[in-house]
């Protein structure tokens, strides 16, 4: 697996554009297209909140009974979602609009909202966006970057990553881009996620290999415990690589999933660490647990907690808010044997062993602390399981962006 | 039932007093002593943290195994958790010590302490503390009043309630204090409440009372959704009142059933609106719920949302934020049915309703939201089923709080 720059636009064959479309914000990019020259497989998953926004039902039912996918239309600013009747009609009138300029079937346009709840999207600018979009649409690098800046909302900066893999001795590459950057736990979260490949690959493989994936990246983050209504991942596979199929119980199929894994970790570090007034991506990677999903409680629980992440924003070792918050994740386990460390690019300290505190420095602490990643690293010495959580801290900013958000 | 003033010294034979003692904190009280004239019947609930203070421990045993309590000595500044054996052996001495200068059986005294995790205990002042704690404790409101401000951490006020009822003729009084006023989530919280009654009431009653209560009133308050590791709520009866004793399934059992809840849920209230930082009390009332359990895990999921707390701050009617909290709450409903209300003393307005926003004036909106408690009433429409859950606004001083809270 190779690292290389780019997002939607990196694998063969997708198109991406931002442009400015005043659907809620002045002067800057709020609309995004991506679009496959060919259709695509689709895989998808979405927010477990009850109320869903009209893009997310929209793009459901697209994902399951379309037979395939080509163009997503995104907008920020309004999240279409609390909109009644009314915003599903315009998720439709979107895809319509799209379907015409692109000439592609309605059924196979996908859309996706992020922005305030409650509002209605103003639908002659968003059509007048559709065609913008439509006309500036390129399969550039650059054209990838623009579409991830018009997706974002209370993010501070866009989000790619992308993988190149071999399969079959053919050269397969995957790229995704994401926004955060509040109302992040997801369950599927605000978190718009998209990624693009050019493999070939059959829906059932790649929907397989996309559920069991968000388990461990997307839904390990948590930037305020929110799991927002408009919570979507798409991923769409055009096979312009023209790879041998991917099949599962291959080598191939392994390299695949380590692929897409890279990928979504990345976004999801990266909206975690973009968290709404986030100074710094606070990591919990749990080990030594006794089963897989008691790590992923515990490692979630510690992310999640309130007094953990102002004390990191303090950059404070107060470690007896991660021993509280571990406590009250509902796991069993004995206090007295578990052990805790920090860690980061500043060095790693054990701070608890044998029920007490081990005898630290406390500046040694403060100065891991302040670091712009840091890693709690629990060993709860009960088994080999293990599983990472990853937020941020909560600072003024965070309280700020979302005492004043819509005004 | 009557409302009255005072604390845990109301009731008639209960002595109190908070002196300075050093601990962690100058130049304020911070240490408290509850006393009994006669021996109590007791009953106590106590955190869900695997990880338990030492405190919560060793009141579990005394609640559980001793025939009677008679003193409660708290100390504010180290919550004496995370200490391993070490802190458990100063439970023991700290009771040893008060039984000696008290004159009654060290299984009868009743410890709790509040603060940061993981220090030990100075033995030495704790001791000297409860020397004068027995000195100068006394039955007047003024020494209940002492004790309910030695207890205090980050709590900005106070916070005590009393009231009066008549059991068979006879006038029984039942007073509380308690503090918050962070890792507040009690399943039960950092926590600390304790009521003094004289009624005559049996052990096996006056249990059963309190365990059912504090699902609606402590258990049902949130400040930042961490549970702490010493949260403790004790209700003490010496029977000095001389009613008929209290039984279940008579008239007596319900007035005195209502008014414990008064105290607890005045408390509770307290405690919420005084959450760390807090400028408003958030009370989210579910009504029409289908089940009790559903209109509880409604209204706990809105005040417990970072989103929700963060726009009370701002005075922003972002109700899109508590129907979201509603959503992911892990209840089934259908969005488009419900109801929603905001309300305080500066009026009602109807927000939501038929899965969109109602035509409301969001001026008249913001200015509801300005009060110093703020409800916010849903209704599901489902059943007849309610809840009521309290929590506080998110605000900079909560993470200034937090941040700091060690040095």
């Amino acid at each position: 697996m190779k690292i290389i720059t780019g997002g939607v636009t990196a694998a063969k064959g997708f198109e991406a554009a931002g442009v400015e479309a005043a659907i809620k914000y002045k002067n800057r990019k709020d609309m995004a297209i991506i679009y496959s020259q060919k259709p695509c497989v689709l895989a998808g998953t979405f927010t477990s909140n009850v109320v869903k926004a009209a893009p997310v039902l929209w793009d459901k039912k697209v994902v399951e009974e379309s037979p395939f996918g080509q163009a997503v239309i995104v907008n920020a600013g309004i999240a279409n979602a609390c909109t009644g009747k009314e915003g599903y009609d315009y998720c439709k009138k979107t895809a319509s609009k799209a379907a015409a300029v692109l000439d592609i079937p309605e059924d196979s346009v996908l859309v996706a909202s992020t922005g305030v709840i409650g509002m209605q999207l103003p639908m002659d600018r968003i059509e007048a966006g559709v065609e913008k979009l439509a006309d500036t649409k390129k399969d550039t690098l650059d054209a990838g970057t623009q579409a991830a800046e018009a997706i974002m909302t209370t993010d501070t900066r866009s989000k790619q990553a992308a993988v190149e893999i071999e399969v079959g001795g053919v050269k397969v590459t995957l790229g995704g881009m994401c926004k955060g950057s509040g109302m992040i736990h997801p369950n599927m979260c605000t978190m718009l996620g998209f990624v693009t490949t050019d493999a070939v690959i059959s829906k059932e493989v790649l929907t397989e290999i996309v559920k069991s994936d968000v388990i461990d990246t997307f839904n390990m983050i948590s930037v305020d415990g929110d799991t927002s209504t408009n919570d979507t991942l798409l991923v769409m596979a055009n096979g312009m690589a023209g790879n041998p199929e991917i099949k599962k119980g291959t080598p191939e199929y392994e390299t695949f999933k380590e692929a897409l894994h890279y990928v979504n970790e990345t976004l999801a570090k990266m909206m975690a660490g973009d968290g709404e007034g986030a100074t710094a991506l606070l990591e919990t990677k749990v080990i030594g647990a006794d089963t897989k999903e008691n790590a992923r409680i515990l490692s979630k629980s510690v992310i999640c907690s309130s007094l953990t992440k102002a004390a990191i924003y303090g950059h404070d070792a107060n470690w007896g808010r991660i021993l509280c918050a571990l406590g009250y994740s509902g796991v069993q386990f004995d206090p007295e044997k578990i052990e805790l460390y920090f860690e980061s690019k500043s060095g790693r300290i054990q701070i608890y062993k044998d029920g007490v505190a081990t005898d630290y420095s406390e500046e040694e602490a403060s100065k891991i602390l302040a670091d712009p990643e840091v890693t709690v690293l629990v060993d709860m010495k009960m088994g080999n399981e293990t599983a990472t959580a990853w937020g941020c801290d909560l600072t003024y900013d965070y309280v700020k962006i979302n005492a004043d958000y819509r005004s």
